[in-house]
């Protein structure tokens, strides 16, 4: 009866979410330890690394950090259906080698062109439309298309880990950001359900955006073309730009994402910079260095000089995706 | 006795604030109560106009709506003391009429210039700084030096009503807003001082702006030239590409703000748009359609179709600016 009064009076005493692990998919690893670890030193206010909610930023790559990137970055993946649908209503759009081959799924076609036909694919299925069609054909997609290899939505293979992680830094009072070569608009309609993050918080890659009335109807329309490129030294300046601070925590997984963590890891205090490193052929995919979508290898080698903490998902993580335990 | 014991209940079931006049440097006009009206309907979940608090939403231009813009934006002021700063220091920088008449301080030399003129002596007075400098640089410049007529400084000249407008706002559940046609990294270096407005709330023009490592420190730095110019259509672009949300209110003093206003009040349900008509010569300045700075015409006759409201400075405000009683 003694013991139960005092269970009672401890679980008064002490909420249940402080009791119960806020990481339940990271195994008890390096990895684990060192997040723990640092979110409890920059929130306790007698620690000399404590950090005011103000600047506690932390921003995450999302392609390849919080959800797949193979066989393709699932927003060129949502390209290449959305080309096929324009197409079969409209043939004559296909007006070049890349558009035809991307057409016929023929992927080393595709690929023959270079950026300059991906982005030029991404110029046909992006644009002429306004920003609110393409966030709601972008949302259908994501959550009702399927992935060709794992049969899961595209919204079902957000990384649970992650998910977690991003809850647990908002718990301790962080203002979590998605910082991605990705296109903002596609992100966006998503990113408040799979990661709890609001659309004011997702920086990303835009294309160009006009502002005209339509019929009588004030709209935002998608023209087509890049305005600004979210990657590499664009992540810095990206985020300079949309939140005008410099972030103490940031992950990533491929050199697109190098700058960013430089730049976040070299400020003034405490700061942290993750990788996660596709390990785990058989749960998800193994690649690093020699891989065309979310290749690794500069931050990857340079990880131990700057103290980068490198996920092993194979190793640190006990279940990979939100939609498949 | 009696009495006493019930004023201190309704004191306990009351609130203070919900007691006090939420906006005291407003008299009690049309304005404040159209303003107190629709903060009220869509923040009562009772209300067939209530709104979530995800999507209260408010957005402010600044130059001539949250503080002063006479005789010029208070940024133009800043580039021509800086300007001078640097040809003081280095007079070879003085290449052309433009620049020498600004250097001169002779006004009608920089305004036969025109835009491309203006533009020029940004450049030379924003650039070849990182931005924490330049944020630093503007803070001590805006809170420092002192108006040519007023002699107040420059923060003591945002407007007071407006001041307790935001708060207001942000008391009942709304995320607020600068959307300005100046630069945000100039308005971010006292946004929160000023107006309670974090960094990533502002959102304005932004000059280039290149992330390099310079003698091993990773810097962002301001380049020169225009990269985003955040006024009129290019208004709602701003919006959406930062915030990725149409707001619900909407708060702007002259043409330049038209597109935002249309904007804002054109979408479904409740909706706002203000406008502050510079009525007041004798405790600040008066001016419209024939003004070279903050011109107010279209959006002027245009507010009664679109139910805009017209605040009026000399008869709504009791008081204007917060450094001056």
């Amino acid at each position: 009866m003694y013991r139960l009064a005092g269970a009672l009076a401890l679980a008064l005493v002490f909420p249940l979410t402080a009791l119960a692990d806020p990481l339940p998919s990271w195994n008890d690893t390096a990895s684990e330890t060192a997040i723990v670890d640092f979110v409890t030193k920059v929130t306790d206010p007698a620690s000399p690394d404590f950090v005011p909610e103000e600047e506690r930023i932390a921003v995450f790559d999302n392609d390849g950090t919080l959800w797949s990137e193979k066989p393709l970055y699932f927003q060129g993946l949502y390209a290449l259906d959305k080309l096929r649908e324009k197409a079969k209503a409209d043939p004559s759009i296909l007006t070049d080698d890349v558009l035809r081959a991307a057409n016929a799924g023929d992927m080393k076609g595709v690929m023959a062109g270079g950026e300059k036909g991906l982005v030029e694919i991404l110029n046909v299925s992006h644009s002429d439309i306004s920003v609110e069609d393409f966030q709601a054909s972008a949302r259908d997609w994501i959550t009702g298309a399927k992935h060709p290899t794992t049969g899961l939505t595209y919204a079902e293979m957000t990384y649970q880990p992650m998910v977690e992680l991003l809850s647990y830094l908002r718990d301790n009072g962080f203002r979590t950001y998605i910082v991605s070569g990705g296109g903002v608009d596609f992100m966006r309609s998503v990113s408040k359900k799979a990661y709890g993050i609001p659309t004011w918080q997702v920086i990303g890659s835009q294309g160009k955006t006009a502002y005209e009335v339509r019929d009588g109807v004030p709209t935002l329309w998608k023209e087509g073309g890049i305005f600004f490129l979210d990657d590499k030294a664009g992540k810095p300046v990206g985020i300079i730009s949309d939140i005008g601070q410099r972030p103490i925590f940031t992950a990533g997984n491929s050199d697109g994402d190098f700058q960013m963590l430089e730049w976040t890891t070299a400020g003034e205090g405490p700061r942290f910079g993750l990788i996660v490193h596709h390990t785990d052929a058989k749960r998800e995919f193994a690649y690093d260095r020699d891989s065309d979508v979310g290749r690794l290898a500069e931050a990857l080698d340079q990880a131990p000089a700057h103290g980068w903490v490198v996920v092993d998902m194979a190793k640190d993580w006990s279940r990979i995706w939100t939609g498949a335990k």
